[in-house]
């Protein structure tokens, strides 16, 4: 590893924190219209920044009105080489609960070894590994020892429409022999992890439509429909207290993973009453009776509700029925589902589930295949080598609960394997408040990278 | 009907329409504590104009500490004569969803026949019914055939703790013969309607709480528990799609009303079809099989869902696992039940319905027990004559669904009938967008409670 680019890594570790403080103070939150502009100020930056550090063609690849651009840079001068596709998002999730924060999402804030702001973990501090594991061979060394596409979207978290069509119809320009996506996590802090298969996602908002208007409880209650009570004994229809989901066909055509590959979860280091005490933090955990943890975390399909509204939620007492409420649902998908299948039982379950006096519209906001690769690869077993050598301790094979739909793009239009690099942790808090990023990882995993790319250079 | 007073009400409409209009620009939202300005300077309003009448002793006795004043006033000068106790609520309900009204809810605007505004009809207009008969009397004849005490509250729509206090601690204060509440609604446009029930409340507002913190739906879906799903559940569990409460006990204690009273409900001018098209504009009704709908609104408890909340509810798809979430539910009774009683069962009942994984919390946020006068009291007979000589048609006797806690008070501590007589009209969207007061019933009103105030001075 004695090479220009790991002495680089080691020499700019402060310049390397300033930058990504930099990036992270950029509200690039794709969900809310008014953050459009911080959006695109986060692309901008990352462009001049690939500029700078020696990358040709760095620029922004413009979508259709009102999407968000994708950073785009190559260095294509090692004929013969490997070319490896380098993925991950600028975009960011919103910040609220924002009184839940111990420092303010956008401000962020070193405590101990950890760095706190919205997007560390996700996925501005891997976006950034990325840059920097690359930068250092252009830097320390001059060149690189393969071929390096970088495709950074904008919109990882509102489903990606703008990367979807480009990867589609520019197949060619992203040609390359693997792909790497680093938004994963390691499954233990210091326990080097490759992650070999994603959860798909079916994400959908349902609203419920009863009265014209909203009407006074005392002078209608008895005989005018209650949209929030429909909607609720739909949520309920939907899962039993069992943890099943109760779309008919929803488990149809699914595989549980093989037994070895079970068998090397049962050795993670994983406790369950830690997992429920330090992460959860609630009395008890829920799922699918019948599967461990992990199982139903990472090989089960899945439907929660992650919001809802209707009717008066101020202060106080309001007596009225309301018109309308909205649900915000998902169900996460497993390898053997069809994203547009599960959507379309959904909806006909809805369907049945509501009652006479109430309307009910699905509108499916996102959706994306489940993916899963293979262990064998040459690619995989560098990664493994790659991260071995710098953690140094055995890589360990996880599945990741998540949704990474772009994952599911590469493998289908690009037709290449995805090697699921992460560096961040479980407790990083993503989405939600004091999101944080564990700083020795931002460094060892630039040299993981960096070690990565010099393997499959020789 | 040829006095003083009545020529005062005719030759006075402008100047009475005015002074309503003055009060309705007063936003005095008792629900909103950044209105407790305006809720003062309501009450200010009338306890100065019921002095320039005439009225005697005329002020605002205080509360505790940030509870709203009441508006007193008393005329005492007919020895022998009964005494009348007049109530109404200067306090209205908050104006959202603001997006839905034809014009601002504080500038009360005149459409046809109708005058818009919130409190137009609940409860401003018909205080100021009260107001403008009585002020006919003392204006037009310099004297009251009878005595007559004022209490109009501020807080009749956040549970009217002031007021239930006072009445029980002062009752030889608000010592009467009979106590008219003017806040209730005519069954039909120019049909004079005498109320002889109302339902009771138990409004409560339930909160599920799961993991310490919002959680990724990837990362912990499958394994966290769902606050949401889980309230849905609670909120399914408590109502079954035939519209039972299913709280063990519930309909414990209640009797359905007389064969009599039912045979006049069938004879009044109600159609279901129209009721669901004009009133509700849903595509079906709700409610207890087996029971008609003017039964079911008024005498058989319901339970009612007024708002939701919890996780993410704004634009596009963010992939939370809620924290917490929040309902407010509140109970209709009728006679026969008791408020505490009721309130037991159901917080025993979402306790049961509560999964281990989740922690729920229910808090009263108001109650009333339901009541029943007897429509062969004297009282209530000279003001069914007092309606029918203005109205010139038979009154009928109905029921209201609605609560209205200070009937019960008056019963219980001032042990005298409660003479529900009231305006408003159905579609006059009592809590909701567009409330409105049908101007012709406003001035018919003030001659109908003069009148019923001459013939209790006979």
């Amino acid at each position: 590893m004695a090479s220009g680019a790991f002495e680089y890594y080691r020499k700019s570790q402060k310049a390397f924190l300033d930058g990504l403080i930099r990036l992270l103070q950029v509200p690039s939150i794709s969900t809310l219209p008014e953050h459009q502009a911080d959006v695109r100020r986060a692309a901008a930056m990352l462009a001049d920044e690939l500029q700078l550090m020696g990358m040709e063609r760095s620029g922004l690849i413009e979508g259709r009105t009102g999407q968000n651009p994708l950073v785009y840079a190559e260095w294509l001068k090692a004929p013969g080489k490997p070319t490896l596709l380098l993925y991950a998002h600028y975009d960011v999730q919103p910040p609220d609960p924002l009184d839940q924060w111990t420092s303010p999402p956008f401000h962020p804030t070193r405590r101990g070894k950890n760095l706190y702001a919205r997007g560390a973990s996700d996925d501005k501090g891997q976006t950034y590994i990325l840059l920097k594991a690359v930068e250092g061979f252009l830097q320390g060394e001059g060149r690189l020892p393969i071929n390096v596409k970088f495709v950074i979207e904008g919109e990882e978290e509102i489903g990606g429409a703008h990367i979807e069509r480009y990867v589609a119809r520019h197949a060619e320009k992203l040609r390359c022999d693997a792909a790497v996506i680093c938004d994963t996590a390691m499954f233990a802090p210091g326990l080097p992890t490759l992650t070999t298969a994603l959860r798909g996602l079916v994400y959908v908002e349902v609203e419920a439509r009863g009265a014209a208007r909203d009407l006074h409880s005392g002078m209608y209650g008895g005989a005018a429909p209650n949209p929030v009570q429909a909607l609720a004994g739909i949520i309920s229809g939907l899962k039993g207290r069992d943890g099943r989901v109760r779309i008919p066909g929803f488990y149809h055509g699914i595989q549980r993973p093989s037994e070895k590959e079970r068998a090397g979860w049962k050795r993670l280091p994983f406790n369950e009453s830690k997992f429920l005490k330090l992460e959860v933090g609630s009395g008890a955990l829920e799922g699918e009776r019948g599967y461990p943890v992990l199982e139903r975390l990472w090989a089960r399909p899945t439907l929660e509700v992650h919001g809802i509204r209707g009717g008066f939620t101020g202060d106080g007492a309001k007596t009225v029925i309301p018109a309308s409420a909205t649900a915000k649902i998902s169900m996460r998908l497993v390898p053997g589902m069809n994203p547009g299948d599960v959507a379309k039982k959904f909806a006909s379950q809805v369907k049945k589930l509501t009652p006479e006096s109430i309307q009910t519209t699905v509108r499916v906001l996102s959706s994306a295949p489940a993916s899963l690769v293979s262990v064998d690869h040459p690619c995989i077993k560098a990664a493994s080598e790659a991260m071995e050598s710098v953690f140094r301790k055995k890589t360990v094979y996880v599945r990741c609960g998540g949704s990474i739909p772009v994952a599911g793009l590469f493998s289908q239009h690009l037709n290449v394997p995805v090697v699921l690099m992460g560096f961040g942790l479980p407790d990083d808090n993503l989405h939600a408040p004091d999101e944080k990023f564990h700083l020795p990882n931002f460094y060892r995993g630039i040299e993981a990278v960096g070690r990565f790319i010099q393997l499959l250079g020789q």
